[in-house]
């Protein structure tokens, strides 16, 4: 099959990459669409050494599997693959399972090719209404959704989200939905616009520097931050922007090895909560009723036959979510 | 004035109603347009004992008070006016204030006339998008928005809304923003469609019945479960639905002094929470962005005149919203 394939130096599109099986428990899926993340990006920097076929955001239609029912459906898929025996799934931490998998990230082919096998388990149906363009972010919205799983954002708190790239505007979007205060902080006027247009209100970044030295107004106003950036300086922002006893969401993984001050969160007792993969079936909930808008956050759509040209857009400054096409 | 009176035993429309004055810290407020709510049928029927103007939603324009910044503004007020300095209101919990009088339902006249008056800082300006037929639904929006203040709904859990008044409409619309798996249960197919419209699931109540009987399918499998029924046998139906360690959210005020039994609450370690009225910044901001459809839920429209057949109206089977127009 074709497939954008990472062998620890570089990322080549190989035609004759060798088709996945699937296990007993497996089904084949063929991939109908395929979002490049940036973690795709930080895995071609050395993220978690892996190598192979990348992504694992993607809405295909299976093939062949065990179950009968799922064969010819279009489907996306939950990324981790857990044991489904040990304590941590049996407590259901499955996302967490010591044992796991995850599609194009640790020891598994990814979705940038043409098929990819994935437990049956972890298959979801797409509803009708909605259309390939939007079922591809199933995956990072259920990541933005998994803050509201994890802390109780309450209608009159007050919140922040820092960072206006694809994540950071899929968080401000779901979490706005609760009716709470909100306002979304970034660098890039054009990315905040969308934000704009669904009545979310934004902030420039160096608006939030002038705001920064009127200290009583701009800083310790938060009830919930949120970090999407992965940089040590949003979180320094973010930390600044929160209340004490507030709490600060870490959205993003760090690519920088720069560390962070942690005194300060003991001095206002701040609690911490990093966020990771969310659950599948509310994104698909709200893509159904089309409550969050993600179609206007595709910046390009490449042929998987132009898939490294996909990922030098990808890679550009600017860029929100470029997409790569099977069919 | 002209306003709807209720002197203990007979509603009447008086012509004459004296005018209310102000306090210095009130503002003086002509009612642009009212609701009628459950609760004011209930008061004719001797909850709480109040008599004088009745109502307490609406939305009007401020004429007179000590902040010229308000005067001329269009408004709707919070309903719960608290001393501010008691150990409840310090605390924070102004809506418990023990000293409080509450807009045409404890001590203080109600939004059924052409003025009314209210502290200043129960005040809040409506956007200029969002239309008097919009605003007048604030306060119970807010007092749907209360459950979500008070539990933390996960996007992951099954949620049932029992009842399909006006108030068990505005609930299921509110937690069905934050992505949950949500059903409203309800005996009124017309009322059901309202919200199948806004692709929310719906369950005749005889089909709950039915499901019923397959005691595993249809009970024991909320998570959350908001009681809008205001009756025992709701009261009921709820807890049936409801999983071991669930959370009941009790949403309306019970007419019936029929008791209900505790023993499977305590089993079955049930969560009971008791929720009334609600913040109204958050209700303004879903208002403005539309994000929950008020107007459909308006049955009627009267002048102040035809207030007394405005009354007839709302107390007939199948009616949902009638509203009161002062202008």
């Amino acid at each position: 099959m074709k497939a954008l394939v990472f062998d620890g130096h570089h990322l080549r599109l190989e035609y004759n990459h060798p088709d996945p099986v699937p296990a007993g428990d497996e089904a084949l899926v063929r991939v109908r669409l395929a979002g490049i993340c940036n973690t795709d990006v930080e895995i071609m920097r050395g993220y978690r050494g892996f190598t192979g076929v990348l992504g694992h955001e993607f809405v295909g239609t299976v093939e062949h599997c065990a179950d009968p029912r799922l064969i010819g459906q279009r489907v996306v898929g939950e990324i981790s693959c857990s044991c489904g025996e040990c304590e941590t799934c049996r407590a259901g931490r499955y996302t967490h399972c010591p044992q796991r998998t995850t599609l194009g990230i640790i020891g598994r082919d990814g979705a940038l090719g043409e098929w990819l096998v994935l437990p049956m388990r972890n298959l979801h149906r797409v509803p009708p209404g909605v259309p390939d363009e939007a079922a591809v972010f199933t995956e990072p919205l259920a990541a933005a959704i998994e803050v509201l799983e994890q802390v109780h954002l309450h209608p009159t708190d007050r919140v922040y989200v820092v960072g206006d790239g694809k994540l950071g505007l899929l968080v401000a979007q779901v979490l706005s939905l609760t009716g709470c205060e909100i306002a979304s902080v970034g660098r890039h006027p054009e990315k905040l616009a969308l934000l704009q247009a669904r009545g979310i209100a934004t902030i420039l970044a160096n608006q939030t520097a002038d705001l920064d030295r009127s200290a009583d107004v701009a800083c310790q106003v938060a009830d919930v931050v949120v970090d999407c950036t992965g940089h040590p300086a949003g979180f320094e922002l973010a930390r600044r922007l929160l209340r004490p006893r507030g709490t600060l969401v870490l959205k993003s993984t760090f690519a920088s090895r720069r560390g962070v001050a942690l005194t300060p969160l003991v001095v206002d007792e701040i609690k911490l909560v990093g966020s990771r993969c969310g659950p599948f079936a509310p994104a698909l909930r709200l893509l159904r009723r089309e409550l969050v808008d993600v179609r206007s956050l595709i910046t390009a759509t490449y042929p998987i036959d132009d898939g490294l040209a996909a990922f030098r857009r990808a890679r550009k400054k600017g860029t929100l979510k470029v997409l790569v096409s099977m069919v």
